[in-house]
């Protein structure tokens, strides 16, 4: 018998139609002869009004209390779901993330699993229930207190806990039919991607892409979990995430052929070089104006930032000058860290000795991700290509072996991405995606 | 040190402001030199708009999935006060209803408490943490699972904590001024009672007085917990219900006399003959017409009715017509088991013989409480006196040592409680109750 978890993000439990809709879904799969484990967020915006509700007693909420609190949502979620499927005439239990035997750091706000050790759950399925848990959330092994695992976090439990229990698939439920080429709303000819290698949906993920959270892609990456992305308001086939999509191809797959010319007809043998284009506008860009051009520089600038545990993205340092022997660093990071960085370089400036310092958060990202790119020359250059031909200015690189990301002005990301999938030949012929509303999470 | 229990009700934390008020509350008392624990009910209307939400996915929520549901509401309420008092720079601390050793019966939605093992709260305090507490809740002995004690429960929670941990008060807060010799919305020149006998308290909940919960009242007599009830809105001393109310008697006491004439001045050397006057409508009245005056036919009726687990209030049995040999019995029962009950003699017909059933909604009860009036005579003579005066109707009769109680239309009941107050002159000269609103719970 097959095991399947079945992750439900909080746009498919918004509301009570919702629940029972999902209910449904569960019924239906455990019907089809499956044992079934649920996880599921909290309903709608309930932890962002949780969130709410503590900023109005105290602007500094302690965070083992805000870990309280925010739980509430996961357990009503939780509870009412398995109400549902019991109405459907089949046996369900809740299970808050304690009682399903998530085992985290003490760290509040953003545990880290340690470890999963799932018996109640096992023996819930032996008895013939299915098992429906408060994603989120974790208890700390060494205070015992209930933890919470970070935003997105819901996904990682699921892909966790299908790992520890030897799962044959996670399926992640969302309100958008899968993975796409590029965002559909940006994009109304994106097609719905298949399958994916885990390694080209990292460098996704990483790109800008919401539906799958980068951690929970690494996870099933180390683990070895397939992953089903798929929509909760309809059967059709998602997008999988295995290590080998190849297999999973299908008839239906994109034919794109790269740089061999967008009209070559025929069944690709090999993976489809170009996965999709991904965009990103959350980051910000500094530049270090004016630094000594000498050993040491550089290391003192990405020092004092990661003594502020700043995380940064692309980093472009230009040749310098021989005139002056000064040089500009520059490199992109979250919005949010943007204050934190520029107190911290402010502190280093004496250190350092640079002139001035420059932030600029109109910026935006746009990745183009292929596993083939690897083997085939010419991708960089049909890029540039595209950007160039819309007037689109390429202020930084960055590449990876399957990845290639600029960085241009903000406005210009839309533009950007329908014209580098336009060149890629992923457009379908028709808009495809349905978007049921929400941020496809 | 001495160690105080508070307990708040809802409306004392119905929003994000009632949750600071009553920080500062807990804050106070600790900074007067207390040990404090704080047990909480959910905000406002949570609990009922999640019994809602739990109606809406199915009209029969599994009562163990019903518990998970409903304690997410305390877990919030503890986890934001908390927040809060930490916010004034006192250190505190949730935990759920589990975590403070509130051992129960399995019985999901109506628990009983078997057994308090409060040693992480024993523990918060010598820590100097304030302990606050999710009331209605507690964890299974047998299951391990979440239970919740049946509503009105929080006040019972935080007096069974009390005795368990041998604290020197249980302070209920509401939102009235204390306990009052009547509804003050009926009766405003009600004057607030300082001190009350355990079985003067008993009375009084039994017979509709909805301050304190009877079960809470129970557990006091019990354990011999010192109750305080009183306003979370200010700092007014309420009303202290214990074993020997007579020693915490003030000057400001009422100096009522009873049957000894309202004019007569000095101080009260016995504690005061009568508490005050309740009212209750939320009973119906059932009348078996016509049943054989034959012994055994009674006993038949009430053995129906117990096996349909319906708890009778009053109960009267006329003498039987001699020409007849027939007689009417009648008894008092909570309108919420009035279809049950008719149900039950439906189907005793046969065995018992009775002509037919009448069913009145339109009845109200009007009691009258006082531990002295068992050494003095004449009280019931004053209280119907008092009744007759205003044209009021007596339709049941029923008493005990301490309370004399009467079954009337419920539109006469206002009058009814007005004139006896004033008979017994329990009115204040002004109007002295402050109401703020909710229905004293």
């Amino acid at each position: 018998m097959a095991l399947v978890v079945q992750k439900y993000g909080g746009s498919s439990v918004a509301d009570a139609d919702g629940i029972k809709r999902v209910a449904r879904r569960v019924v239906d799969t455990k019907k089809a002869g499956n044992d079934v484990v649920v996880i599921v967020s909290a309903m709608g915006d309930t932890t962002d009004d949780l969130l709410d509700l503590a900023g109005q007693v105290t602007p500094t909420p302690p965070p083992r209390e805000l870990d309280m609190l925010l739980t509430a949502g996961e357990r009503m979620s939780a509870a009412l779901l398995a109400m549902a499927t019991m109405q459907l005439g089949v046996q369900a239990r809740s299970f808050t993330g304690s009682q399903a035997g998530v085992i985290t750091t003490e760290q509040h706000g953003d545990a880290r699993i340690i470890d999963i050790t799932p018996s109640r759950i096992t023996s819930a399925l032996a008895e013939g229930d299915i098992a429906i848990i408060a994603g989120f959330q974790g208890v700390s092994q060494s205070t015992k207190d209930i933890t919470t695992l970070g935003r997105g976090a819901s996904d990682t439990t699921a892909v966790a806990l299908a790992a520890a229990m030897g799962a044959d698939v996670c399926e992640i439920y969302t309100d958008v039919d899968g993975v796409f080429t590029a965002d559909p709303r940006i994009v109304p000819t994106a097609r719905k991607i298949d399958a994916i290698s885990y390694e080209e949906m990292l460098e996704m993920a990483a790109s800008g892409a919401k539906v799958l959270h980068l951690r929970c892609v690494e996870y099933a990456r180390r683990y070895g979990v397939t992953v089903h992305v798929r929509s909760s308001f309809s059967t059709k086939t998602g997008t999988w995430v295995t290590a080998d999509p190849a297999t999973l191809a299908t008839a239906q797959r994109s034919t794109n052929s790269g740089v061999r010319g967008a009209d070559e007809q025929g069944e690709q043998m090999e993976q489809a070089i170009i996965s999709g284009v991904a965009h990103d506008r959350s980051e910000a860009k500094i530049t270090v104006v004016g630094v000594p051009d000498k050993p040491g520089k550089a290391a003192a600038i990405f020092e004092a930032l990661a003594a502020a545990e700043i995380n940064l993205d692309m980093i472009v340092q230009n040749v310098s000058a021989a005139a002056t022997g000064l040089t500009d660093v520059s490199f992109t990071l979250p919005k949010t860290d943007g204050k934190t960085a520029i107190k911290a370089l402010e502190k280093a400036k004496a250190d350092v000795g640079f002139d001035s310092l420059q932030y600029d958060d109109q910026i935006g990202k746009v990745s183009l991700i292929g596993a083939g790119m690897r083997s085939h020359p010419g991708v960089s250059a049909r890029f540039f290509a595209a950007l160039a031909a819309t007037g689109v200015n390429i202020e930084m690189i960055s590449t990876s072996e399957i990845r290639i990301s600029v960085v241009t002005r903000a406005e210009d990301v839309d533009t950007a991405v329908r014209a580098v999938h336009t060149a890629f030949g992923l457009d379908s012929e028709q808009v495809e995606a349905v978007v049921y509303g929400g941020t496809g999470r």
